[in-house]
């Protein structure tokens, strides 16, 4: 069974044993002849593969009254893989989803690192550092570097700890954030886990 | 007396009775010809005032080991207003600073709502609307509104009360901001109070 979570930028495969990576630019989704079972958040790509009968979308199985209208479906699946927890997705965008006892709580959306270090850079040239992943965040900074890393992440840091829940982390920049969530569960998988859980939950898909 | 607080886009004056505005770009500094003690953060205007001899730069007699290098006048300023609290200087960045009894205690830097607004707008256009500062803070978000106002206003609003100390609002954007913090005292003179305390332990400025 293949799994595909399509983004933006690339498709994400899972072969059940390893992951790979494909960009959406060069990669042809009609050459894949086997049954995939996709998500996708890229409304081009998405008129593509309705036209390929071997590509299903596993966004039609979900119950969305639990969720929200404009929510992404990504995050959707990630809230599926678990019963209890905060989940942080951390991509271009930095995602944080709360589900208590199966239900989904609501959740934010922060900056991803990129777009959170262009836009201290383009409110001042002085503000232009990268993000120190190991800044001391129990320390109120003295030097710039420290002043927006700790802005950035200890901000975060700190509405997330309030909720007193599991950490679960995935997405691109996962370990990146695992050094200011020491305790957080790191599984880049779990989407994959999300989409495995509506497909074994579906008997239309099962029989 | 002329107090000036000059920012990157205006020369922000107060005559001791009422405070206005003029723009970098048209205010002619030469044509006022009774002493000004000014503060300034952009560095081209610092050059044209050192030649005139009735703008008196009063960061040169702020004891700078206290602070640090890097970090802006203005913030500065606004840290010597105040013996005990949590300063919050919403503009262009939303600057944080810490003073306990007297003693800077360091801060952070946080990007301000035009910059922010933007981020998300370029992270995705799914993402460009304004901040909805009426969010309800307490509860987890279930729109896309909501979701990316809560993310930037949740996260600052979580840092700033974990230091459960009294919060001074300053700069263009405090009245914004003191809807999510209703028990903080706005001043939007706090710079020029500052600046008006360094005068009066000044010998040299009183005599």
């Amino acid at each position: 069974m293949l799994l595909c979570d399509i983004g933006n930028t690339s498709f994400h495969f899972f072969d059940g044993k390893d992951d790979y990576k494909k960009s959406v630019n060069t990669f042809e989704s009609s050459a894949i002849k086997e049954d995939v079972f996709y998500i996708c958040v890229n409304p081009q790509l998405k008129e593509v593969l309705k036209l390929l009968k071997n590509w299903i979308d596993l966004s039609q199985y979900i119950d969305m009254s639990k969720y929200y209208k404009t929510m992404g479906v990504d995050r959707v699946f990630a809230c599926e893989a678990i019963s209890d927890g905060i989940i942080i997705d951390a991509g271009s965008a930095v995602t944080v989803d709360i589900v208590k006892n199966g239900v989904y709580e609501g959740g934010f959306i922060y900056p991803g690192i990129k777009a959170m270090s262009e836009t201290y850079k383009n409110i001042s040239s002085a503000l232009d550092y990268s993000f120190n992943f190991e800044c001391d965040l129990d320390i109120m900074p003295k030097n710039s570097q420290d002043s927006i890393s700790y802005g950035y992440l200890k901000a975060l840091y700190s509405e997330v700890m309030s909720h007193n829940m599991q950490i679960y982390l995935t997405g691109g920049d996962a370990k990146e954030f695992a050094k200011i969530f020491p305790d957080a569960k790191i599984d880049e998988r779990l989407i994959f886990k999300g989409m495995k859980k509506i497909i074994n939950n579906t008997k239309e898909l099962t029989c």
